[in-house]
């Protein structure tokens, strides 16, 4: 497809997506207000912070479907919505467990119920405490959802039941995933780089990739095995994808990316480039400086041509590079037909394209 | 049915759930060994949270769908036992909210993990940090899993949508009312007795009673006007349960219902009893002890005679009694099968039973 086609049918597909967030919102909304006015202001705000996402996850299922032959665009944007509210589900939990208050510069769902809170005279405490309680009901509401649209996608009994097994898969994953995060944040030391590889493709990778991807596969009626190589695929796209995430983290345009690239070294974030660093006799440089919340923008700046002139960013590179070859390997196989081939190579082109 | 029989029947509805439930809990541990022991160790933690319960919300289930005819005890154990736990996602998640480490004398999922981490040598912060992040996940867990275990109750597809509409409005109504008692905690002031009602029938009663009853009977296959039935006297039921509940936290005793009769009081939780109390001109004489952290017991036993000279104990019990009236009235409508009004009676006997 021309450029101009391949934006059109991206468009197409985002504007399903959104109709039926829409309806379901619209349709929350008005049964929440017979409950009062507060009610219908949460689903609001849950609402306000799902609608600002990439619809990355449904464009997973979409590109699947379709190139596998699937007509049925309303049913694939059901399954691409359950998995977009998935999303906001466990973002909005990850956030209430992080204690922030802001994602990608706005304020979350926390972070809009401490803001009315303060702006009413509550103390600090009581504000974020209101912030965290609204967040961690709204994170609820959205989980169940997630698969109550599943439910509604019109599909028949045996690809439902498929359906629901795909989306548990990728809420346990993304559970243990959270879990050894959890673990990691209470750590005196750097974990390892393959601890971090596995912590990000249980916590993110999984339910972002591997299982759209399988989703859009099963709902086009695929073979097993064309299902089984997509997740492969989703699962090695999914690690480089983080890998990446975490590189652009540092060293991306705050243009581009739309987050800061002191955020995670101010906040020490465990990544693959940090870890790997962690092993170079360099780091002694800069071990102060990673984790330093007032670190300054010559600092940053420091760290991150150790953590060039170390090998950190190159090996980090590498890996993702490595990830991504894996990734097309799979999509080479026999069975794999062409047009899926033809859709999902740019995705892997996208992920690595980000790296420089 | 004889005493001895009614125990036995309780006593097989239970094994069944149990049943159920361990099969779930063994099954979803095994699937979490392959992500390591610490995932293990909270699929273990939620089993404890989940296995201490009274089982309640399933002996609702079997209660509706016995009388009605259901024969299928193993259906019925699959959908209390996703009511059990929808309760134990609630009430994990309500502990994360409340800050609560304790749930009946003993730790709850956040508390656990706190003090393993304390433990371990983790600061109070830390520790604290780390139990309620695992009780949000946990919770997480929980909730998806409610959902799935109706999916594999194998009722028929049609009962199957039904029963998870159920669920749905438990869970709609129980994050509206978790909404409106978040709000209440922010107030200065003590919310009016008809605020205080709806609150507690929308956290607690719709997901303990209505519900549950609900459920049981779509299981059975009933007729729409005896499912709505079930539904009204749940929903009053339910309320007078809360009432009376928010008695017994001030004027139970111990032994009977498992916790204290000093800890509503000393946090100042906004009951019926003490809303009415507010409105008596007696309150100024017990005011500056409502919600005293460290109230004595000679203390609490002054706000207990004032609670009764002032006639508000009275008028709780009257109000306790009167919803259980009007859901007895519901039982005596025509279409109520007389197995279906013999087995509910002693559900609301024993509700109104613990006041005195």
């Amino acid at each position: 497809m021309e450029g101009s086609d391949l934006l059109a049918v991206a468009q197409q597909r985002q504007a399903q997506v959104d109709g039926v967030l829409d309806r379901f919102f619209s349709l929350a909304k008005n049964r929440a207000s017979a409950f009062g006015q507060e009610y219908v202001e949460l689903w609001e705000v849950l609402e306000t912070n799902t609608v600002g996402g990439k619809r990355f996850r449904p464009r997973m299922v979409f590109t699947a479907y379709q190139a596998l032959g699937g007509e049925d665009l309303e049913a694939a944007a059901y399954v691409g919505a359950a998995f977009e509210l998935l999303h906001t589900a466990l973002i909005v939990h990850d956030d209430v467990i992080d204690h922030d208050f802001i994602r990608r510069g706005i304020p979350n769902v926390s972070g809009s119920y401490r803001d009315r809170a303060l702006a009413k005279g509550a103390s600090e405490r009581a504000a974020e405490h209101k912030g965290v309680s609204a967040a961690v009901i709204a994170g609820d509401l959205a989980l169940f959802n997630a698969y109550r649209l599943i439910d509604r996608s019109g599909v028949n009994d045996v690809t439902r039941i498929r359906l629901v097994e795909v989306m548990d898969d990728a809420l346990f994953a993304s559970a243990a995933g959270e879990l050894i995060d959890m673990d990691f944040s209470h750590l005196v030391d750097m974990p390892r780089v393959d601890d971090i590889l596995t912590m990000e493709r249980l916590k993110t990778a999984v339910y972002s990739f591997e299982c759209p991807l399988q989703a859009g596969a099963i709902l086009a009626g695929a073979s097993e095995d064309v299902v089984a190589t997509l997740a492969d695929f989703g699962r090695e796209i999914g690690v480089a994808y983080q890998i990446v995430d975490d590189l652009l983290g540092v060293f991306g345009k705050e243009a581009d990316t739309g987050k800061t690239t002191i955020g995670d070294l101010r906040e020490g974030k465990r990544t693959v480039l940090i870890s790997y660093a962690t092993s170079t006799r360099e780091w002694a440089e800069i071990e102060v400086l990673i984790g330093k919340p007032d670190l300054a923008e010559d600092e940053a700046e420091r760290v991150r041509e150790v953590l060039i002139s170390s090998g950190a960013r190159s090996f980090a590179e590498g890996l993702a590079r490595y990830y991504g070859n894996r990734a097309l390997a799979r999509l080479a196989e026999p069975h794999i037909p062409l047009a899926l081939r033809l859709e999902l190579h740019p995705v892997a082109d996208a992920v690595l394209g980000r790296v420089k």
